[in-house]
């Protein structure tokens, strides 16, 4: 991991993939094979790219049962424990419907309404993670979501992983289909004879399932895309260089494209950090990948002052960041740009992963500039409410009419004026 | 206006404009050459499509002063006071940051931050809206942005109307640029030598523009993609004829391609209103534009009740719904989808468009099934805070690095144990 000092901008390798011309053919002809032909489209690329011949999509009550057997006890009473976590988090997100009343008697408010339905992607393989569905089920379930639709790529055994499917009954979801792809993102959008449509689809998934939620993206609501994950320790001389070092591993596992920085004031840490990764990465079981990602986006910046360390985090705007300093909260107010951030040295990142509470779909390759973690508010949308009074009518009738003019819109103007003349 | 009785799915002829291909490789390659060569690329492209060379794209502050002499005080005020209610409508959607505290001492939150920066497209030609800037303009203000760049391309002598840019200074925007098209979308989004980049673009504009958003979305946020608009009345017979008439055209002359539909369950009131449609159409400037959408778009639905009715006016999930009806705000819970919703006869849906409060800016083309008015929270993002105590990760610690194993992620789990092994 190279030392660097900061000295001006930090420009940041970040890797986004956006796919070659050959994969957005690809996913637009699965979009419209889906389209075209429903559930036998999907059957086919389901033969074709998870080599298994599925009769039916749905997820038999007792395939869910089956799975709570390959789960142990402890394991479950963990995951149900992250659920109430994240739970009791996004409750506190729901804001009411409100109105404003006035004297005229005009009213003015906002309605938020839950989505009739949601579907939610969990990729397949390694990548199955019970915790991302989780994630993604729980704040659509507290926003109120009727039908919240799971799909997931089936081995070619025909099953989806048991932890998936626990975790996806503790969410509370009744509907799951073993279909993945592009093909899975296009029943989701527009419908098969056996899978009814939604109207948002969130959860991560490879480069064709990205594509494929671009492609249908206007349609349908979606999440933002995902990209590698990234982590910023924002730590001065009080850290300790083994935890740091810890966490930084701990998203470069994840991804050769991961993305893991320390930003310093300490030079003494900067060092001891360096030898510690070195050190943790030789053991780890997944040292390839983490070695990799550490080799190609991990990097060490030391600065002069925090708060030169302050505006190097605000320019990565990273998915994740940890602040170990002496008054950690006092900085707080100085982080414009991060996903999530953990302060202190015991809110390590893992522990955000899977059981605060708090999101861990966050936005990523420096969007956290204008994005959000997920949230209760992706599952639900607001309508306007405009009750206006006779009275109002009266006095402010006249202006608005001459501003509809202004615009060159006559028939916005009598609008207005056919009630005025009334009166 | 045809009169329709409602029979199973209304099924709404949409027109939904995502371009041709040509349309679309056009403004690739315009945003690819203003990334390449920057200022001079936007030249080029203004003096092609506007017909006009500039030698500075930045409205001097003489041009702002010289707008202000070709409008009416009278209509200079009106538009204060529009501002006003605008601002104030909005300051009720600020939501502050908020935490919780445990009694072990963990701290989970969610910090809201303004965007840094906000790009503002306002449309040339006779759709150059001064009620447009208003309302794209005002909830970045309220949101805490503190630079908000407007664009709008220049007529054939390099100025911009002087309503729009009255309009801009009452807002508050400090930097307007005569650029338009996609090379304005493309130079807001990766930055010229004279224009500094931005985080968010929002604003409607012809197809290229849509097209240009579509694209650039991602490496920056952007509103919805504007369709034509639409209008649902949902009346009984309380309801005056001339009135809904009036509302439905004040709709239909926005665009030929705008929906203007009426949903009742009074066969008089369809009647009568089919009519008055004919007649207040004869005599409307902008007769040809009303005349074509009512024919093409228009609609009166005639329902057995108002449930019925209801469920219509759900089925099309309007941008702007209008209910005149004996009991309008017993039907508020009922309405599922719209984006704003007008109750009563006063509200005639221009109220909305100029003066109330409420945004203008609405999901159309069925896209308030999953989206929202423009808003305050579209201008910030939320960061999750996580501050773990040290007795919740001796108590939680092995649970999360269990958690991490299931997902065989064993650098998550030695983060946590990094913190347990001290204990």
């Amino acid at each position: 991991m190279k030392i660097v000092k900061v000295s001006g901008d930090v420009s940041i390798k970040r890797s986004v993939d956006s796919g070659t011309a050959d994969q957005r053919a690809a996913v637009q002809k699965i979009i419209a094979d889906v389209r075209a032909s429903g559930d036998a489209a999907v059957k086919a690329y389901t033969e074709k790219f998870d080599r298994v011949l599925l009769s039916s999509f749905q997820v038999e009550r007792s395939e869910v049962d089956e799975a709570y057997k390959q789960v142990s006890d402890q394991m479950v009473e963990v995951i149900r424990e992250a659920a109430e976590n994240i739970w009791s988090y996004h409750e506190k997100q729901q804001r009411p419907s409100w109105m404003t009343t006035e004297d005229n008697g005009t009213i003015l408010g906002q309605k938020v309404t839950p989505l009739d339905s949601a579907g939610v992607y969990v990729p397949g393989g390694t990548a199955a993670y019970p915790s991302s569905v989780l994630m993604n089920v729980i704040p659509a379930k507290v926003a109120g979501v009727k039908r919240i639709v799971m799909v997931s790529p089936p081995s070619s055994d025909g099953k989806l992983p048991a932890g998936v499917l626990v975790a996806a009954d503790i969410a509370g979801v009744e509907e799951i289909y073993k279909i993945g792809g592009a093909q899975a993102v296009a029943a989701l959008a527009y419908g098969t004879e056996s899978i009814q449509s939604v109207d948002k689809i969130t959860g991560p998934g490879n480069i064709y399932v990205a594509l494929a939620k671009r492609e249908v993206f206007g349609d349908v609501d979606i999440d933002m895309i995902a990209g590698p994950s990234e982590i910023a320790v924002l730590a001065d001389e009080t850290a300790k260089a083994d935890e740091v070092a810890a966490d930084l591993l701990s998203q470069a596992e994840h991804d050769v494209r991961a993305s893991s920085v320390l930003v310093t004031t300490s030079p003494t840490l900067a060092e001891a950090v360096q030898s510690e990764v070195a050190a943790q990465l030789s053991v780890l079981p997944r040292k390839e990948i983490a070695g990799r990602s550490i080799e190609d986006f991990g990097a060490i910046y030391l600065a002069k002052d925090l708060d030169e360390a302050v505006e190097v985090v605000n320019q990565l705007a990273p998915e994740h960041l940890e602040i170990v300093t002496g008054n950690a909260m006092g900085l707080l107010g100085k982080i414009r740009h991060a996903g999530a951030i953990f302060i202190g040295r015991y809110s390590s990142e893992p522990v955000g992963d899977y059981f605060a509470g708090p999101n861990h779909v966050l936005p990523t390759n420096g969007t956290a500039r204008f994005s959000s973690p997920l949230s209760v508010e992706d599952f639900q949308k607001k309508s306007s409410i405009i009750v206006y009074s006779e009275e109002a009518i009266r006095e402010h009738g006249a202006k608005i009419a001459e501003f509809a003019r202004l615009e060159g819109l006559e028939a916005h103007a009598r609008a207005v004026e056919t009630r005025l003349k009334k009166f």
